[in-house]
């Protein structure tokens, strides 16, 4: 199971997405037309198969626009529910649960469509080697939660941003006379505890980063066959990572070239939604 | 041509995409592997046909980590481009140009994804008279942003908030007692700048709504003909808009029945990201 | 009664007020003056007949100074109170109570004082139809808690901001080239739940306005015979607002002209302060 | 001359309230009314005698919503205007004048106001040695600019919040056990730059505190007579501050007593907004 | 006892120092090492003979972190502890407590550092009337919680900022054109609660400063025999505050010339952190 | 050269240390005292030799203050200074100067400080293959400054915070049931772009961490010659990091045991302040 998320992570992203919602003057239908003192209870619903994430993070949502609400949850983060299975159930004053519904659906639609996007990507490599993990195409100001869905579904991160790891692209490469020089200027100017990636683009510069004592290599665009080799030529002394182009359609192929990872940015800019409702 | 936001709706956003990416480090790879005196040109390029949005934004992201960056947009926000356009070219130290260009691509392929998304589907429901509008599904934090998407691709605002509208859904209704007490409160009890709409799910429930004055009536999951039967009850009276269930497949069919107006929450939850590329 | 400002609307307010007072060093009298232990009992009281509004901000910032302080309250913000009358009781550590009492004092003073002030012009247009409201000459940081001042005294709110509502004014309509131009260029660009009002100063304008289909229209500045004219023309084909040096002393004539609205700014930016005591 | 403050210790305020107008879609009249190359010059103008203050408040206020606006200030604040006399001149995009205009107007109304009226009283007190003192009685969230235009207005600060100074109050000084214990414990536990000031009722309790060597006194709601006895005793040992039931009407007759301060809420917390207005 | 500061002046801080270091992924050691269900019990313990302080702020680190963990004091702010005391008890799920645990410990480390860095010069003063005072001289960002640690330690707080009191320092001085100018020009610009020093370096400057009627002057890096006359001459007139090359090593000889106040901007800028443990 | 941080990184502890600075009335000695006009030129001057840190903060904090201010840099961070070398010449309203004086020499102080310290213990291990790295015992709120301030004084970091690298503690190798275990867990659980490192308190342990496969560990407190013997094991297989009781006076003994790294928390939580002046 995913291990939980600390609320200070993300109760300021919850508060500010509520306050866009709630703007200058609160939730105006729920206060002009639900009588005061009505209370009700609603059902978070899966409205498809899905994979859940954000079970907290919708907790969180209702309870800072009201305190005395109750949230039950009946799944977990990082678990699978099929169609029709109830979430959580929340109770409390109904203008209340109204004025938080979709917020805390937005959270929960998205989340748990990352979940179920990477879940399915995973599902489909079953039995190769392949990791799937998720880049730093992330939606702005929501990285936290989208690299813990990713890791909901199953995935496992790549860099969680520009200050945990070195990744060479080829950009870097040029800039810094190529594959040699450009590792050798990382594994100098780096601590020890920072491991160094380098994006190679042919066979040539793989083994001259296989040299050069990268500790793995991103195999961008590279054809199944092409993929093969290199991995073949790396085993044993760096990761291979696949990237580029991979589709739902290829990734098997992909993951049955013995690639140690294969990284995906739809997981996290693309993926749909997550079919939510709430049912009072 | 799209009004631009005031740089003040938004730079609040792009300064923490900024910073969730550079961590407490910054851009290690950039620093360790980068001659720091290098320089560059890079530009964003269209690798596909899309309605562009986000080149302010994305400005902004490149000024704000390095002040010293030359931006200088060939587009506008709310313009299409073809695969292959340049919309915009950026100059300065190369180290830097680097360590802004995820975060830049991340609001520029959402945003140009939302409102290419939102082209196509007011561009499949032309001559007829249906506008196109977003809901309240957005990505928490970006409402602002993915609503100012919505226009640059054609499509209209509904609400922007809880706040600004009064929209009676069916658990309000049911909770009021019905479609005229429900009508009635919210014209007791809000502002004479708010137009006030109402779900109706039956025609009966239509002519009630008719009867009491709404200013739209939103018509849930009708049937085509259902919705033509209601847009002729529904004539000079008041507008009326589709929600619910409506797809590219069968958006045409619903303006065809004459709505006012459609109503597709995907346009801000699902809408696939548009491909930029930075190419230095 | 009017429905209570969810707390995440004014939380931050508070916090920030609380601060500004306590600085870098706390309450130092109290700290140095006040025996630890001591315990003691508050009350809330009014000194003069005011209508209450700002409770639950008050006691909210006696629990953010101390969680353990409890506060009873034994009025509703919406209330009338008279003089005398206690509003609530805080009992705690005596020296919290007394680090926590001005800034409470300081928003029950300005909000019961608007609450007040807009409370005793509703009832000098008792039985007419005029309703009032007020405008976006708020204190700047206060638009939330202000206009729900306004809504505690019996008065609605015009626009909350500049995005909720068209409101064309002078400048504008002169930019745009004239009231019919003005209204067209309006109604082509914003969403169908944005109501439209446009200020005329003429009867001319007022015409071309009803013509051009306003859903308002701002009568600025016009004399009562004026206004009654405008009025019998608007009838039955959009509302009517009337502003402009409007005072208490000639409020009621205004809205005997048979306006729909009267809009009068000094109701948020000149009402004096409550007066609201705390008693120990 | 008033020093200017420093914009770090406004900006964020400024920010603030530029950005609860907008809300989440900004001058949606402006944007769609105005043309959006239209470029305008509008003046800030005194529509009655004022003690200017706020200028550089509104001078940012128009530069935060564009930076290409040019704000040219003929006054500074702390000076006098005339009624018609122009303040500031603005230029720029028509629609982006039109935009910061309420906020900055709101800024400007304000703070004049509160200087204006200080000098008012400041001047009714004139040839006499009493100065005047504002208190804590400011609006939530302006204490730094409230107290900034009591400076500009003539007037002199108390407080700027619970920590720069001790002042025992009734309430403190019974939880003490006198006035005699009240100010031994002050005195022992505060720096050696902070003055104590006590709240006397009688005659008596000033003898106390004369003896125990308090700094300053609060006489609170003493008649003139009793006022003119104090200051007679206090003569030479500490400074007297009369406080309670001052109004414009007596403020000269408490001046007359000789007390060193005399401090007014009201300056803060009722002092009507002054009129500018700003004319295209 | 120190009294505590509230906690709404420490509460962002806090919870900055923990997402700085929980970042976006918060702690991944104790999500994949960690038994998820394994509670513990730790003990904040001394390592060394300290004066307690940041007991109050450790707990609010702990809670922050995971609001079930439970934490019991054995020891207040502004104690003294001996090597091996126990100064608390915290309880609750294992993982929770060790991502917490360094946060806490550096907040404990530092402030302990302080109280106890300035308890020793307090102490070594004993006897004389001198009391230590810190300076501005603190950590940025810490201002409110280090003047915090230097009371807890016995000394006291000189200015909390630039704007609680003044100080006229040399270039001041120079600027202003000499003691007795800069004494009057301060004398005529600050409100009446506003305490007055100036740095002297010579008997003459003294003798001008008496004069001119300051509160407290300043004798800056003056030799013990020139402070003795300075005492002397200063004596019943004014506070006299030795500054400048005060070291441990000569603390005491500067108390014994009679100074009434000795500061030393090391309690803060260089004090060592104090040795406190977690053990579990 | 260590390559500077981006501003943003930096810019709101600059704001905040100088709000915390300027309080609510700002800087009332030079607003009162020194000349309006008076015009100055300040130089940041070394007073002892140094490793430099901190002149693009202190450069910011001078400018935040007032933008017009001119400021010369003659060094860079991660230079060396000698006693009496000018760091940067800075220009502008004297009273302006005086007022962001200190907290530029806060920052200066305390960054230079650790960078000195940090230097002289790299030099203390020269010409042996021991590298310097800091810990997670940082001053709440500066992590990012501290650590650039380490790398300036040419030490590297070890991990920025609790989630960019896997470090088993005791406690966690205990609660996992073992080192085999911990390291299994990790392994399982983390991303491939994550090092793992672990403590071991005997050979016993190290040996069964080498078997296990951990890329670095940790050795605490063991003895020259332990550490001697454990160097020789891990030799070839995995990174060995010395720390705990490490001290300027063992660190070269220590170093020449061969240990890859030597931690000391000392760097960042108790490196005194480096002597900066600032001479106007």
């Amino acid at each position: 199971m995913t291990p939980p998320l600390p609320q200070l992570l993300y109760e300021e992203t919850v508060r500010r997405a509520l306050t866009e919602d709630l703007g200058r003057g609160g939730d105006i239908t729920s206060d002009a037309v639900v009588p005061k003192d009505a209370r009700a209870t609603g059902s978070l619903v899966a409205r498809a198969d899905l994979r859940v994430c954000g079970l907290d993070v919708a907790a969180l949502t209702f309870r800072l626009l009201d305190p005395e609400i109750e949230f039950l949850s009946f799944k977990k983060d990082g678990c699978d529910a099929a169609r029709g299975d109830t979430l959580a159930s929340v109770s409390g004053r109904a203008g209340a649960l109204l004025s938080a519904e979709r917020v805390a659906l937005n959270f929960l639609g998205r989340l748990s469509g990352i979940a179920t996007t990477t879940r399915s990507v995973v599902s489909s490599v079953a039995h190769t080697q392949a990791r799937i993990v998720s880049t730093r195409k992330t939606t702005p100001g929501l990285r936290v939660l989208e690299k813990y869905a990713v890791r909901c579904g199953g995935g496992q991160n790549h860099r969680l941003g520009l200050d945990d790891a070195v990744l060479i692209k080829d950009n870097h490469r040029a800039l810094a006379g190529g594959v040699k020089e450009a590792l050798a200027r990382a594994r100098a100017n780096v601590g020890h505890m920072i491991k160094i990636e380098i994006e190679v683009d042919t066979l040539d510069q793989l083994r001259e980063a296989l040299e050069a004592g990268a500790d793995a290599v991103l195999l961008d665009n590279m054809p199944p066959e092409t993929l093969r080799e290199a991995v073949s030529l790396a085993r044993g002394r760096c990761l291979t990572e696949a990237s580029g182009g991979i589709t739902p359609a290829n990734v098997r192929a992909v993951a049955e070239t013995g690639v140690d990872l294969i990284s995906l940015g739809w997981l996290t800019h693309s993926a749909p939604s997550a079919d939510v409702a709430f049912d009072l």
